[in-house]
């Protein structure tokens, strides 16, 4: 079965108070990442696999998007981005990513924040995303990354005798497969990948590579959120930019 | 002035030792890697930045290169290469890489095997490098992997009190730049550059990136050096293999 936190009822509502407290690594770094990666919206047909409440989705319209899809695992998730976030030029789908099919369509932007880390078969992410491109289309997603996700037993931080951070730990990179760790809840699973595995998959199902970007804090993050300044000393997150060959 | 630890007595004398002994980990980890990226050696000219002794331009030419040029900074490693690997079809010039000039000279493969962290100025050896590509050239090259050059701390093991190997310290990865640690001798420095640095000059460059390679031991090696089993925890070296777009 495929992993649905966002519908487990304690995690949706801490994730919920996080998100609107608007103080978040996805506002301060990750979205700022994917943004920027984007050459333009106007007048694009995007795909957004792994919506969440449709807050990119809009973005996208009022940036010029001429339609958007949403898909999201989470019920929970839709019936936000229904409530918070409509408009006629979106739509909305309750799916899990791996089972999603639009036949017949192709997108020129399609977007993955933070979804790709839960989906356990990567290739046929990847493949699936291909057949789903226009010619030409760009592919950007963020994911944890690697540096984060690879040491099994996961609280990487270590500490000295008074509790100071002194550097992550880092360890079993080459082990892929299933995390195991605490966000809010127990058991929450990100499927650990490597730097080659992430990059090559592109490379070898018709991708060519773009930009890769291991993004810092935006300045004001790190007013608002000082301990963003770590993201110098591990990044959080790896987005990687690519387009379709043609 | 370039770092040139290779004309250093002390260090030159220990690095030989080493190297004839055949265990190591460039035998075992970084040269299977990079032998396995190229396409094909035959009636291919090859440029090898940091030739070191020759071993591996004499490996081109037996494999049907047709002309092979190797450079290295160092007077012990070329006089050695002349001695060991000399060829009709091989020329070893004595010169920092980054001082390398060879007009109008066009190469159908550009190697550099773990030369690049040496270097401080990545950007201008990436330019060079395409300058002297031929068209559809390739262009591989394998560094140090920069989450084990990120941390400024150097002694990168974390132990417990028997002195068992708990982790890998991880630290400071987007500091880029000087990194002194010990290698035979003290002050041997190497340059950090994160992962999007190594990738993205060569996307903003001219080149097409191909595959990137985080290679783990062949399995004599494991044999010969067991140690190499903790490349699987955290590997040493990454290859990266581009193309020039045309």
């Amino acid at each position: 079965m495929k992993q649905n936190i966002y519908d487990n009822p304690d995690f949706f509502k801490e994730y919920m108070d996080l998100r609107e407290s608007g103080i978040t690594y996805n506002d301060f770094i990750e979205q700022p990442a994917i943004k920027s990666a984007i050459s333009t919206l106007k007048d694009k047909t995007i795909l957004d696999l792994g919506c969440g409440a449709g807050k990119f989705a809009k973005y996208c319209v009022d940036n010029g998007a001429s339609k958007v899809i949403g898909v999201d695992i989470s019920r929970n998730m839709i019936e936000q981005a229904k409530k918070e976030n409509e408009n006629e030029k979106i739509e909305y789908i309750c799916t899990p990513i791996e089972d999603l099919e639009l036949q017949n369509q192709k997108f020129d932007l399609i977007i993955s924040s933070l979804a790709v880390h839960y989906i356990k078969n990567y290739t046929n992410l990847i493949q699936k995303v291909r057949n789903l491109l226009s010619k030409n289309g760009e592919f950007i997603f963020s994911t944890e990354h690697p540096i984060v996700t690879a040491r099994i037993e996961m609280d990487n931080w270590l500490r000295d005798s008074n509790g100071e951070k002194l550097h992550w730990a880092l360890d079993n990179y080459q082990e892929e497969g299933k995390r195991e760790h605490n966000w809010y809840v127990d058991g929450v699973i990100v499927y650990h990948r490597t730097i080659s595995t992430l990059i090559n998959t592109l490379l070898d199902n018709g991708f060519i590579l773009e930009k890769v970007i291991e993004p810092q804090s935006i300045p004001s993050g790190l007013e608002q959120m000082p301990k963003l300044v770590n993201e110098k000393r591990r990044p959080s997150f790896i987005v990687i930019k690519s387009r379709g060959a043609s």
